[in-house]
């Protein structure tokens, strides 16, 4: 087994093509060229924070990934990241742990923003100029910097819980700092990235043609959007049987306002895109996908140069020294 | 992270504390006092094998604990172990991974051979003397060791589909290597450790008061015992939930030949001791619960000695020679 830090992790990521991995496994999980685990979670109370465990293999590929990343929103009070956790490459044809990346919640947090910005750029109308960043955590900050490069956004607007965690990013991205009205009311897209478990967007406070993409709610008992937002629009989804059970598309559907046979999947959309019209609100609700784990793990594996020594080595030598 | 090596792990193993342990996690999952996660599984046809992932976290504990397992059936063929693997403990109050325990399927096969003998223990008729042992694997193995070692068996019987693997185990364990049709009518505990997908042991072939403990059926697909068996004797499963699902008692359940009702689970069996009737069949079915990882992992991560350094000083400090 290799161990890789995060370091190491840095040095051989590459933004666009992990993107494109990203957005090829999306593509290969809607036709169903991937096998996926059913997603394991583990939930704390107090103080509150979450486990998920993903893992996907794409049919024909000689390895397989397992990610385990946690989150626990009150580490940053005590100076500690939220994100935490690795992803394993596993081969295929032995079981043997190729590679250990520890990413330390890096790449969970690079594959959600990289899912984001795929979604942003199908659904966006042409000539979308204003982005509208709901949320003040790693999320935003990914999802601004990503969407508005690769959309090529003129302005950003940003709104979250805690104003002045808003004001730090606002300035650091070079957007401003409104309220969520105004918000709503001047942006084209939309990113939701909270961890709320109450809706943040209501159907009365969205605009005709807008676009928005939601990716907070990935576990049972999260919302940001309103069910009835989500009965008046168009919806794309990461994986439909996950999002019917716990994005905030779930919410809408299990109160019949939503049939869960309009739901299009997002690689879906990629392989044969969908005209939209101006007038629609389109919301892609995401929800993670082992798949993104398994692309992004690869395209690191992929580039990694090659190991001088493998980490047990160095183990096996201090112990012959201690 | 501390990596916690193989040999490490063997160095602070305790069979009794770890056994221990296990029996005090199925009470208290049993009880309801643990929150697993979903069963994670991936499936390899060519070559077979698969990877299951269990995580699971006891109410109160400051850690939790997911376990990635790979079984590749044909690995020994090239000389390689078939199981691979690792557990991680998680800090259950910041997300922070603590320890990665390297045990490439040790402690999984452990826990294992723990859960059954844990189980055999708790079904035995007094008195028991000649234990069968169906599988000439791993498990194989290690049940025939744990269980002649507890219940104080006089004689062990093998049988599997390997003869040549079987004389080589049977000759290793001072045991005998009979015929099937022999084993059943003469072991007074069964117990089938095969990754059979059809059923090896048939009602016809059970005598009245035959005690049996099921280990190989962990995924959906296996069966080691016919549904015709299951209907004939009282059943103690690890998870109502589980074993209903890919147990080999879900092959009863689904048939209608077993009432899901009348199932007791392990944790309630050892919480509570069940009378049996001398003439009962009494079949354990272990599918492997989340909780024993957790237990295990637990009871090595209590005994490392402290750190003199973390793995990650030796890589920053070759990194920075390098």
């Amino acid at each position: 087994m290799r161990l890789v830090t995060r370091s190491e992790i840095e040095a051989v990521f590459d933004a666009d093509a992990a993107l494109a991995a990203v957005e090829s496994g999306f593509r290969r999980f809607s036709a169903g060229e991937a096998q996926l685990t059913a997603v394991g979670q583990l939930s704390f109370a107090d103080p509150p924070g979450d486990c998920h465990v993903k893992g996907a293999h794409l049919a024909g590929d000689d390895v397989f990934v397992i990610k385990v990343a946690t989150s626990f929103y009150r580490n940053p009070d005590a100076g500690l990241p939220s994100s935490n956790g690795f992803m394993v490459v596993i081969s295929a044809r032995t079981g043997e742990v190729l590679a250990l990346l520890r990413d330390e919640g890096l790449l969970t947090d690079q594959r959600t923003a990289m899912a984001g910005a795929i979604a942003a750029r199908a659904i966006a109308k042409p000539g979308s100029s204003t982005l509208g960043i709901v949320g003040a955590g790693t999320q935003a900050r990914l999802q601004a910097q990503l969407i508005s490069r690769l959309l090529g956004m003129k302005s950003i607007l940003f709104w979250g819980r805690n104003p002045e965690r808003v004001a730090v990013l606002a300035a650091k991205q070079g957007g401003r700092s409104v309220d969520l009205v105004y918000l709503c009311d001047h942006a084209d897209l939309i990113v939701t990235t909270t961890p709320a478990t109450e809706p943040l967007l209501t159907a009365e406070m969205i605009r005709a043609g807008t676009r928005i993409v939601a990716v907070g709610a990935d576990s049972p008992g999260k919302q940001e959007l309103e069910a009835a937002l989500l009965a008046r629009a168009r919806i794309v989804v990461d994986s439909r049987a996950q999002c019917v059970h716990h994005g905030d598309t779930g919410w809408a559907v299990r109160a019949g306002l939503v049939d869960e046979a309009s739901l299009i999947e997002l690689g879906a959309l990629l392989a044969k895109p969908v005209e939209f019209d101006a007038e629609d609100i389109v919301i892609a609700d995401l929800t993670g996908v082992g798949i993104q784990d398994a692309e992004i793990a690869k395209s690191i594996w992929s580039r990694l140069p090659p190991a001088v020594f493998q980490s047990e080595v160095f183990q096996s030598d201090w112990r012959g020294m201690s």
